[in-house]
C-alpha cells in the first residue's frame, strides 16, 4: 500500500465533501469567507482520523463521512476565532479572516462554521446519534476552556508544566480524542475497542502538539511555514518553556524569567533560549517525550484487528509525529 | 388563572435550571461571565414559548426544559456576540461582557454560551432527538445569516422593505418559530398541530420585532430601558425608516435620506423623523401590522385543543405585543 497516496484519497473525500457542502450564497459577508476558509487547505487530520477509526472496527467511510467534514469544520472555527484573539495575520499562507474583512465578520463567521459544523455531524445516520452529538458538544467546550486557559497564561505568572499540559489536553489534544470516539461509535466499535481508539487518540494528541512547540525551535522555517523561535518571541508559555524554566539555574533561568515577564524576547534573543533549551536537556526530553506518545498510540492499535484501515492509522501516527513542518 | 403569577413560574423554572446548570469553575475568564450572561434575567420569552408549546400538544413540562434551557443559552451567545459587533455597551441595564472584560472574552464566552446550549438541549430525551437538534441547528444557522444582512444593510444603499422582512425574519423571528417546533416535536405533536404551532411561531415572531422597531420611537424610555430613537440616531434600516422612505417625498424624504446616508441622525433630528413617521402613517401601518400578526397567532393556537397552556400562550401572545418596554 502506498501511504502517502492512501492518505490524499481520505483527504481528498473530505474537501470534496466540504466543497459541496454549502449551497447559499446570501448573505456574502459570511458565505464569502466561509467558502474561504472551508477551501483553504490543511491536513485535515481530524476528519481522516475519525474516518479511519471508524474503519478499523469494521464500519463503513461513508456512514462517517458527515461527521468527518463535521469536526474538521469545527476545527476551523476554532482557527477563525483563535486567530482574531491572537492578531494572527496569516495561517496557512492566506490572510487570516479578520485581516482580509474585519473582526466581526470573522466572529460572525466563526458562529456560522460551528452551526455548520453541527448540520453535517446532523446528518450522519446512526442510532447512537445523541451520543456522537454529545461527544461532539463535550470537545466544544473543552476546545473553549483549553482556549481561556492559553489566554490567562499569556498574563498569569507561576503557570506550571502541569497547567500547560492540561491546557494542550483541552486546546488541541480533546478534539483528536473525540474524532477517534466518534469513528469507533459511528463503525459500532465493541467497549474494548472504543476504549483503545480513545486512548490511541490521547496519545497522538497529546504527542502532536509535543511535536509543534518542539518544531518552533528547531524546525525548518520554509517547511514549518511560521518564524522559527515565534512562540519564544511571543513569550509563549509551551512546554519547552516551562519546563526549561522548572530545570535552569542562575543567569539562564533569569534570562527565562524576562522572556515570560516582558511577553517574549528579540529575534536575537530566540538563539539564546535555544541553547538553553539543549543544554537543560528540554529538546532531548521533548523528543523523548513525542517518541514515548507515539510508542503508546501505536502499541493501542495493535489491539485491533489488522487491516488496511490499521495499516494507515500506523502510518498516519508516524506521519503526525515525525514531521518537520 | 393569574396569568402574570403563572408565566412567572415558568419563568423561575428556567431561571432555576440556569442557575445550577453550570457546575464549572475554571477556566475563570470563561465560567465567570458565563455565569454572569445566565443571570442577567431576562424574560426568557423562548424557552416558556417552548415549554408551553410542548404542553399545548399534551407533553409534559419536565421532558422539554432541557430544550428550553437551550433556546435560552442559544439566545444569550447570539446576544454577547452581536453586542461586540454594534459596540452595545450595555444590555438590560448591565454591561455587556465585552465592556465588563474586553472582546477575546466576549467572543470566549460566546462560543462557550453556544456549545452549553447544546449540552442543554442533548439532554433532552426523546426518540426525536436528531430532529431536535436539527431544527435547532438550522436555527442557528439563520441567526448568523440574519445578523449578516443586518451588518450588510448597515452600509449598503437600496435595501427594500422586503429584504428587511427577510432580515428579520432569520434574525429574530426563526429562534421564536424553533422554540415551538421543538416544544411540538417533544409533546409529540401531531403534524397539523405542529404546523398550527409553526404558524403561530412565525406570526409571533414578526410581530414581535414590529412592536421593538415602534417601541424604538414612541416608547416610555424609563420603561423600555433604552433610549428612545436609538435606532434612528444609528440610521438602523427598520422597517419603519424604509416604509416611511418609500411613502415620504419632497424635503421629509431627503431628510430621510440623509438618515440613512450619513449612519443616522443627532438626537434633536429624532423629533423629526418621528413626526415624518406619524405624518407618513408608517406608525398606524405598524400597529395596524402588529395587530395583524398577533390575531393570526392567536387563530392559530385556537386549532388546538383548551388548555391551561393554551391559555397562557394566549396570554403571552398579547403580553409581548402589547408590551410598553
Amino acid at each position: 500500500m502506498n501511504f502517502e497516496k492512501e492518505y490524499c484519497r481520505y483527504r481528498t473525500l473530505v474537501d470534496n465533501y466540504l466543497s459541496r457542502f454549502i449551497k447559499e450564497e446570501k448573505p456574502k459577508t459570511v458565505y464569502e469567507p466561509v467558502r474561504y476558509v472551508l477551501e483553504g487547505g490543511g491536513k485535515r487530520i481530524r476528519p481522516v482520523l475519525l474516518l479511519l477509526s471508524c474503519e478499523v472496527v469494521g464500519g463503513r467511510r461513508r456512514d462517517a463521512i458527515h461527521a468527518g467534514a463535521g469536526i474538521e469544520i469545527l476545527h476551523n472555527f476554532t482557527l477563525v476565532h483563535d486567530d482574531i484573539m491572537d492578531h494572527a495575520a496569516s495561517r496557512r499562507g492566506r490572510a487570516t479572516v479578520h485581516t482580509k474583512w474585519d473582526s466581526n465578520v470573522a466572529i460572525l463567521v466563526g458562529d456560522e462554521l460551528l452551526a455548520l459544523a453541527y448540520r453535517a455531524l446532523l446528518r450522519t445516520e446512526s442510532v447512537h446519534i445523541r451520543k456522537i452529538a454529545k461527544l461532539f458538544t463535550e470537545g466544544v467546550v473543552e476546545v473553549c476552556e483549553g482556549q481561556g486557559f492559553d489566554k490567562e497564561f499569556e498574563t498569569r505568572s507561576g503557570v506550571t508544566v502541569d497547567d500547560y499540559l492540561l491546557m494542550i489536553r483541552k486546546k488541541t489534544g480533546k478534539m483528536i480524542t473525540v474524532a477517534t470516539e466518534i469513528g469507533a461509535v459511528i463503525g459500532s466499535a465493541s467497549d474494548r475497542q472504543a476504549k483503545a481508539l480513545r486512548a490511541y487518540g490521547q496519545h497522538v494528541g497529546r504527542a502532536f502538539q509535543l511535536q509543534d512547540d518542539l518544531l518552533d525551535i528547531i524546525g525548518d522555517e520554509r517547511e514549518f511555514g511560521k518564524v522559527v523561535g515565534g512562540d519564544v518571541m511571543e513569550g509563549k508559555r509551551t512546554f519547552l518553556l516551562l519546563e526549561a524554566f522548572r530545570r535552569a539555574r542562575g543567569k539562564d533561568r533569569a534570562l527565562l524569567r524576562s522572556a515570560f515577564r516582558n511577553g517574549g524576547v528579540s529575534r536575537s534573543g530566540v538563539a539564546e533560549v535555544r541553547r538553553i533549551y539543549f543544554e537543560t536537556g528540554v529538546i532531548d526530553a521533548t523528543r523523548a517525550a513525542v517518541r514515548r506518545e507515539s510508542t503508546r498510540a501505536k502499541t493501542r492499535l495493535q489491539s485491533l484487528p489488522a487491516s488496511n484501515a490499521r495499516a494507515l492509522l500506523l502510518w498516519m501516527t508516524d506521519m503526525l509525529l515525525n514531521r518537520t513542518h
